[in-house]
This record gives structure tokens, sequence and C-alpha cells, in this order.
């Protein structure tokens, strides 16, 4: 038995634990043997990654060392007594080891490795191997089946109401945040919509991103069903929900990975759905070249299997497919997109056509789920609530209600023009390039930083002129942006 | 610019980098994106998995900290300034993601792969998509690219001579320890046989594991030339050569996610043959149900792969298919089979006679490469060499000329036998099954720890009677394997 030191060290997202090498006497190929190990004490346990301790200051021989994420997941106090031992793998992950083989798992499999991802009994090694495995194939069986043991696994948010509505967009398309569009004009409609929204994974702005440029939207679950009994709707950051927490730790390997199967996919969106307590969803499916589905096949057969998971699984899903051919709005960027928003939701007269266009459509779908509206005319109230102002109005109250940004993000101030080579009418913008250089000016971890598109699909420009403006808070930031669109700027001139 | 700090944790087989919180603002999703870093000085870089530190104690603002393995790979001294910045993924991580989504790679995207890997700039995650992406689909030519960029990026033995023998199993047979014979027959007729092996990887033992029992098998290339040069044949440990070390790398993640794919086997085994420069190899398939080769079908398949990549790289190759129905020899572990092997160099008359015939049909085919050999006599010159001592002679050189181990390995003292249930005649022994009893005795690690087979196929046993008897060093050893053997002992009994 060894007792608990807490080591101020942050090994997030991996348990790690310490020990002093002297007192074991394990060999360095021992130690790799060993490198991962179960700590149990008192009703609980975790496993965790070893390192030797070379420093007798820092650890007693009789001590073992739990990093401050290894400390705070174990969750027993310094001094309390823990047995130590190899760990043995998960017995799931001779299922993954099939999956590799080509075998197609049965359901409890499927459980079983969802059960140990969401524990974080799974090294990110292991979770890699069993998503590519994945990615190389899936039965729509199995689909189903992880999207349900996803959802299983964590919280599971209930509304008790009969129709809760909800409206996601796969991604992919830069400046597309509808959904703070959406979420007001439904919230002044008086329908449900709790919206819990993801963080960036590859894009430079995820709607939480961006939403926090106006508002709070790290909510607890307490904080957010009040924001919701009072305005109806929420736009919060669903990470604290502990919503699907597998989906969390399995994205943490997909990111890196840049994993974007369609079967992840459904199972991802989906399981959140189902765990935020979701009972009709609008999906937004946008294709076009550079966007995440490029054909109309490919989009039916993402539709299909979106509705055949969502049906098994008792969700009211209504699928739009959409044009993505290029990124929607004016800006990039959490301070970018949330300038367009609001210029949207405030009927500038400068506001974004298309962003304005694109969000009252999908709200008129969600509108449509309402039995109390005569069928088809949820687009024209869309158009109403936001003309009205009523749009805005709600949007102010969320804002209050979550708690308004104390913080002024402003843009970044390093600032890089694009121009055009030669001159022509713009034919193309790759989705795909714009958001990389709006990455590496530093969106969305700088807010301010981003792309601000001067010109979209079908303008005239000169040559010299600018097609674009990038901005970033840092020097570094804007020198990777530049080098980047220097080397293609993702715009297509047809002369 | 941060100066360096070395900080006496090791958290081999990642480099780890430490950085104090709080000097740095970063949050803590700032930090998780930031995760992998890139630490540059005076010419030379690492790649680094990042750590916060919360306790001011350990290091100053100004400083960044380099466990064990960072700071030796870096090669810096403490207090060199070097610059810290996030570390962009390396750019052959795309073709990593093409062959995930099914592509065929081309030649230098391949060789782009094993060069970042050798380098240690891929994370094991990163290795684990590469290989399970790998396992699903490989092309001839692609299996061709793998094992000769494996054998590209290390050190490269050479011999200067034309005839460099070298023998191999596939591995997958418990008690298979005949290269401990082969080599010293090989070595007593005058071929150059420099033999590097591995340790185990998924197994109880392998040949440096149990040669290790005899004699030091950690040299030096320069320690390892010295013995070749005197006896014309080694028994060391490959690790410290740097061959193939992309393989080494790849193998440690294998090892856990358990990946043995023929392609992988191939193209780790082959660039390891080219990296030591043997010149004429003898292949060793043993096939059986519980192999890792399970069908004669599967083990011409993986002959003709061997062939073919051989015939490209230069390497002359003779494949033998034996039988794997059931462990070779009496002992599973090191301390057991090297019991075995100097049983049979000694030409006991109770040393087990498959290991000895075994051992005897390959080393007769190592013969056979000798052109000063008359066609066919290979099998009786080792036979002659075996029975008149000679190779037993050999065996103590090499044992001398390696340096003979000074440790006294004895056999684990927690012994238990495991008994048959019903009488009858023992028709199968899965390979498989033993090996992971023996490994939860406690092999390779501990020496001592193993399975001491008493009765093989055809052997009649009485109820109640022991099969066999593991041997442990630690009673938790012992119960593990117990536990495991009384769930299935392995045996199968024909009433």
């Amino acid at each position: 038995m060894l007792t608990i030191r807490r080591i101020a060290i942050d090994t997030h997202p991996e348990n790690t634990a310490f020990l002093l090498r002297q007192s074991n006497g394990y060999s360095a190929e021992q130690f790799q043997a060993l490198r991962k190990i179960r700590v149990s004490g008192e009703n609980a346990e975790i496993l965790a990654t070893l390192a030797l301790v070379d420093e007798p200051a820092m650890l007693k021989p009789e001590e073992i060392g739990l990093g401050e994420q290894a400390f705070r997941r174990l969750g027993l106090p310094e001094g309390a007594p823990v047995a130590v031992e190899q760990a043995i793998p998960p017995a799931s992950l001779e299922f993954v080891r099939r999956k590799i083989d080509g075998d197609t798992l049965r359901d409890e499999e499927i459980i079983a490795i969802i059960r140990d991802i969401s524990a974080y009994r799974y090294s990110p090694m292991e979770i890699g191997a069993f998503l590519v495995a994945c990615a190389s194939f899936m039965s729509t069986q199995e689909t189903l089946a992880v999207t349900r043991a996803m959802a299983d696994v964590g919280n599971r948010l209930d509304w008790k109401a009969p129709l809760v509505v909800d409206k996601h967009c796969i991604g992919g398309i830069p400046g597309n945040r509808t959904s703070m569009i959406v979420v007001p004009i439904v919230a002044a409609h008086g329908l449900i919509m709790p919206k819990t929204s993801s963080r960036a994974i590859t894009s430079p702005s995820g709607t939480a991103d961006t939403m926090e440029v106006l508002a709070n939207v790290d909510l607890s679950e307490a904080a957010m069903r009040a924001v919701v009994d009072r305005e109806k709707a929420v736009l919060a950051w669903g990470g604290r929900m502990n919503l699907s927490p597998a989906d969390d730790v399995l994205i943490s390997v997909e990111r890196p990975l840049r994993i974007d199967t369609f079967d992840q996919m459904v199972a991802s969106i989906l399981s959140k759905k189902l765990s935020a307590g979701s009972t009709h969803l609008v999906l937004d499916i946008p294709v076009g070249p550079t966007a995440k589905v490029r054909t109309q096949d490919d989009a039916v057969r993402l539709r299909k299997l979106f509705e055949h998971v969502a049906d098994k699984i008792g969700l009211v899903i209504d699928i739009v497919i959409t044009d993505g051919s290029q990124p929607v709005g004016r800006g990039v960027g959490p301070v970018l997109e949330a300038r367009d928003v609001m210029a949207v939701l405030r009927n500038d007269a400068d506001a974004p056509a298309d962003l304005r266009d694109h969000a009252l459509f999908l709200a008129g779908r969600v509108l449509d789920f309402d039995p109390a509206l005569r069928g088809g005319r949820g687009y024209a109230r869309a158009m109403e609530l936001l003309a009205s102002g009523e749009a805005l109005a709600a949007m102010e109250r969320l804002i209050e209600a979550q708690g308004r940004q104390p913080a002024r993000y402003t843009l970044g101030e390093h600032v890089h023009e694009v121009p055009a080579h030669h001159e022509g009418r713009v034919s193309t913008i790759d989705c795909h390039r714009i958001a990389r250089i709006a990455r590496l000016a530093g969106a969305p971890m700088d807010k301010g930083a981003g792309i601000e598109l001067l010109h979209k699909v079908g303008a005239e420009v000169r040559k010299g002129q600018a097609l674009y403006r990038i901005h970033a808070q840092s020097r570094t930031g804007l020198g990777f942006a530049r080098d980047l669109a220097a080397e293609d700027s993702g715009y297509g001139i047809a002369r």
C-alpha cells in the first residue's frame, strides 16, 4: 500500500502517476511494460500512465504521486492509502482488435467499448485504433449501437416537454453561424430550444466560441435550466453537461487525427442530441466541392444514415441539404462572426444576405415542428420575427440571462490583405483553405483572429484588389496565415 | 527564449516538457490545443508533450523543464536557450489521413511517414492510426516501400563478407528457441551468423530474453563485432544497434494493440534483416490452429509476400513452413527455455526431441547456403556438429565472448500444477493460451517464471494428473496465472 501525494503537474487529458524509481527497482524495460497502472483506494480507482521520479525530494518511497488530473479523477484525499498494480487492459480491447481484423461487432461489445472509453480506460492510442478501424468499415447496426451506447453512458437532460426542438449543422462551412440567429427566432416564437454547442474542433470557430464573444456560455446544468425556464432557449457550451462523455473523449482523438467519417458523425451528433433531451431536430447538410460532403450522392447516403439511426432512437429528424459551395456570411472567426450575426438580427442594411437567408430557411423548418402553426407557415413566421425585432430582443434577453460577456473582444490588430492575382470574376472559394488560414491566424483561441471576406462568389475583382483581410492578435499568427494564403489564397478567379 | 532545466522525471517512451502554468496564462483549453510543442535550440529540436506545473519551486517562469527522455533526446545542456512554439504536425500525417480514407500511398509518401516516425515526431496515437489503417489494406508495393524505408532510416551493419546467414521465426509458438541451437551449429561450421534478436513482444520470452539467462546480450555494435570476429557468430539483443529504429517505435505501439498483420510482419522482419547486414535468410513459418498462421493457404500467401519483398530488396530467402500445432520443447519462459536449449546442445538423453529436430532441420537449411557444402548435405552436417559436441563448444565460446551472465537466474519458487480434468489422450495444446498464462506468471520480466509442460500432444493422462507446472517469482503472478489456467488450461483431452 502506498499513500497519495498530490503533484502539482497537469497532464490533461491523461492521468499520470509518479513513483520514485529507486524504491521500486524497476529497470527501464520493466517500467515500460508496466507503463499503465491501476491505482485503487476506497471505492475509487483510475488507470494512469506511470512516470518515474529520480528526485527523492519530490516523492517518498512509500508515496505515489498523482498529477492534477489523476488526483481529481480518483477523488481521494492526500495521504489516503491506495494499492498499485499493473493495469489489466480493459477486456473490451479484444473487441477493438476484432474490429481491426475486419469483424462486425455485436451491440453488447460496442457498449463495453464505449463504457470503457467514457471511463477513461483507453489510452489515446487505443481510441485512435478503434476510430481508425471503424473508419474502414461500419455496419448501420454498429453505428446505431455506438450512438445508443454513447447517449446511455452520460447525463441525459429531461425538459419535461413533448416538443424540444434543436438545429444542427454538420459543419465544414466557415462563417456558417446560423444557430445564433435560429435560436432567438425560435425562442421569440415560444418553442423550447435548449441549444448546447461545441467549441471548434477543426474549424476556426464553433457556435460556443462565437457566442462567447457576447455572453457567458460556460453554464452549469442548473444555470442552463434557469435560462431555459425564463427564456425558453439557451445558447450554451455543452462541455459542462457531461452529455455523451464518450463523444468528448473520442473527439479529443478525432481532432488531431482529423477523422470525420459519416458513421462517427452520425453517432456523435445524434448521441449528443439524445442526451440533450431533444425530440425534434433540423439537420443541415451543406454540400459543395470543398465542404465535408462533396456530392449529392454522398449527401443522400448520409441523410439516410441519419434518418435510419434517428428513427431507431426515437428522434424526429428533418434533414435539409443546403448549398455549401462557399463560406457563409462575411466573417470567419469568433469576433467577426458575432458581428455578422448581430447585423442580421438588427436588420442592418449591409447584413450578409446569405447568412440571413440560410438562417431564416432553417428557422422556418424548426418552426414547422410547431403543431400550432399552419403547415408551411414556418418560413413566413421566421421572417416576421426577424423583421419585427422580436428575434433581436430575444437574443438580448438570452445574453442577459446567460451573463453578458464582461471581456470586450476586439478584432486582431495585425492585418494583412490578400490580393487578387488578376482581374476576373470570383468563381470558387475553398472552404477548407479559408478555415485553415483562419486557424493559423489564431482562431478560435484568439477570438479576434480570423478572416473578413470582402468578395464572394460572383463578384468582379480587379488585379491587386483585396479579396479578404486576415486579422490576427499575434505577429506570429499573422505570419503563418499570410504564408499559407500566399501559397494558395483559396480563391478561384475566372478571367 | 526559455532556458532548459532538467526535470528528474522519466516518461519513457514519450518526451515531456514542463512549463509553469502561471507564467503563460494559458487556459486549460488553450493548453490542450497546444499539447504538443516544438522545443528548438542550437542544431537540435524535439517535439514534446506539454505538462503544466503549478508549483513555483519546481520551475522558474523563464525556464522550460525537460523530462529525462526529452532532455536526452534534445542533447543540449541545462541552461541552454531554446525557443518553444506550437508543434506543427508533421506534414506526413496528411498521408496517414489519406491511408485512413483508403488510399494507396506512393513510395515517397511512405518514406516521409517512416522518417517522421523514426524521428519520434508521431504520437503513439498517430502511430496507432497509421498501423490500423495499414491493417485494413496494404498493397504489395506499399509493403515493399515500408520495408525499404524502415531499413534506410537506421544503422546498416556491413560485415564485409559475401555470405552473412540468418535465421528467423515469425513467432507465436511458445518454447520455440531454435536460434540458440542453430547459431552454435552454424558457428561451429564456420559461416558468419551475427544474430540479433528482439526481446519478447507479446510472447513469454524472446531469444534475447532466454539468451540473457546465460550471457550478456546487451552489446554495443563494437562489442558485437568483436564477438563475431572471434566466433563468427553472436546471439545479441538488437535493441542497441539502432537497426530499423522505426520498427522499434512501431513495435511499441503494435505491442499494446496486438497488431500482427502479414504486411507489418514482413516489413518488420525484412527491414531488420536488411539493416543487420544479412544476405541469406532461412525463415520459419509455423502453421497451426493456435499459431500466428492458422492455415496452409495463409502460410502460402505469407510466404509469397516474404519472397516478393525479399527479392526486391536483394535478400536471398529460404522459407520453411513447419508444424506449429503445439509448443516446442518442454519449457516456456527464459530460465526453462535456456534449460531445454542446453539439454539439446549437451545431447542429454532426456532433451526435448521436438526442439532438437526442429533446430536441426533449420540449421540444415542454413548450412545449405554454404556453396562449399555438397547440395542437400546441410542436415547431415548439422547432425554431425551437434552430436560431436562441437555445437556445444561453440555455444560455450559464444557465452564467454559475450560475457557469461553473472546473475544466477533460478526457477520461480511459487509453483502450481494444473491437473487433467479427466482421463484421455492430449489432443491439442493452445499456444496462445499457454503463452498468456506464462506471461501472467511473470515471464519474460521474471526470468524464472513460466510453464513446464509435462505432457505433449499424444500423451495419455489420468484424471488429476498434472499437465503442466506454472512457476512464478511472485505470489501475485502465480495467482493471475493459476486463475487463467483454471478458466481454461489450454489442453484438449480426448476421451
